[in-house]
């Protein structure tokens, strides 16, 4: 990465722990400063508005997401196994930038209504690459899902909740938490011996 | 109920869609008085602190939450069955409240600590709840669950999830959320045959 990447993923990184821990409407443009160590040139430099920080900082979140699971999606694997590393994938990044999906998750709001399209949009977009392994299961009848768009939310759900708990620092490691959510999904998605093929 | 609990519900309710809709603290006094249609004197006599409204309204969300849920762990029922009914309650009641709901997920820091300690053990009480199920399925052997911990949160995150994301006006009755969530869920934590018993 260059130089200016690294101090940009270093300024979104310290916008997402004040924002995360104060809220974006409670932090204010010098309290960025201060946690940035930025003199008042430099910081006005990279931050035209406070807005525009929270639009960066949601956009490169969801980017890193789709990013990271989008190859797995193209792989030509089995949908049960592309399903456990898309799960996987999701709660590596998850877990490597807490704030930043805490922030996502509750300040869309924030934004103006133009960027909050742009955002949806790349929402949707990642929502649908994890859709698309539910229906290639089911189409290829390894899994047997009656509403394609619930058992999205349902993996969404079980994939993004540890935000609300998660300790980086706790006993369990990703992997760990990935591989345990994976089996309880794969188990209730997938067909049984004597069920019928299809949705 | 007294005319006094009515007009607590309805202010709790009205603090609930600003404290969702601008951030807790984006949300003035004088925007409440507003939203309640209020004068000073009522306001401040129902009202004393910004803090007081939002610890109220949390507290009442996380209680009707453990009223609707606790009679169903208590009844001589089927684990599963148990499972079912609290997952169609919990969504009940939170899409009857998906303010409320929201602003508890969200605004736990914005709490007093001695407050933040009060709420995170009423909601430790309604957690504790959930894994109860699950926990009395393993022991009958109806359910084969690997860590009752990581189950109790995709519970959790099921049945929660739908605050950032269901409206009460859509197409999807919340009795339709929760049965094909029940479904899904029960599929992946029911023993099949031939697997051993126990957890």
């Amino acid at each position: 990465m260059t130089t200016a990447a690294v101090r940009e993923g270093e300024i979104l990184a310290a916008a997402a722990r004040l924002f995360r821990e104060k809220g974006y409407h409670a932090t204010s443009m010098q309290d960025l400063a201060e946690a940035m160590g930025m003199n008042r040139g430099s910081f006005y430099y990279y931050i035209r508005t406070k807005e525009d920080l929270l639009f960066r900082l949601m956009r490169q979140a969801i980017q890193a997401f789709i990013e990271a699971v989008t190859p797995i999606v193209e792989q030509p694997l089995d949908p049960r196994e592309k399903l456990r590393r898309a799960i996987a994938t999701h709660l590596r990044v998850l877990t490597g930038m807490m704030d930043a999906v805490a922030v996502f998750l509750h300040e869309l709001k924030s934004l103006s209504p133009a960027r909050q399209r742009e955002i949806v949009a790349l929402r949707d977009r990642y929502e649908a690459c994890i859709r698309a392994i539910l229906a290639e299961g089911a189409q290829a009848g390894v899994f047997r899902i009656e509403s394609p768009k619930l058992a999205g939310f349902v993996v969404l759900a079980v994939m993004n909740w540890p935000y609300h708990w998660y300790s980086p620092d706790g006993e369990l490691a990703p992997e760990e938490l990935a591989g345990a959510f994976a089996h309880m999904l794969l188990r209730g998605f997938e067909r049984r011996d004597g069920e019928e093929e299809g949705q």
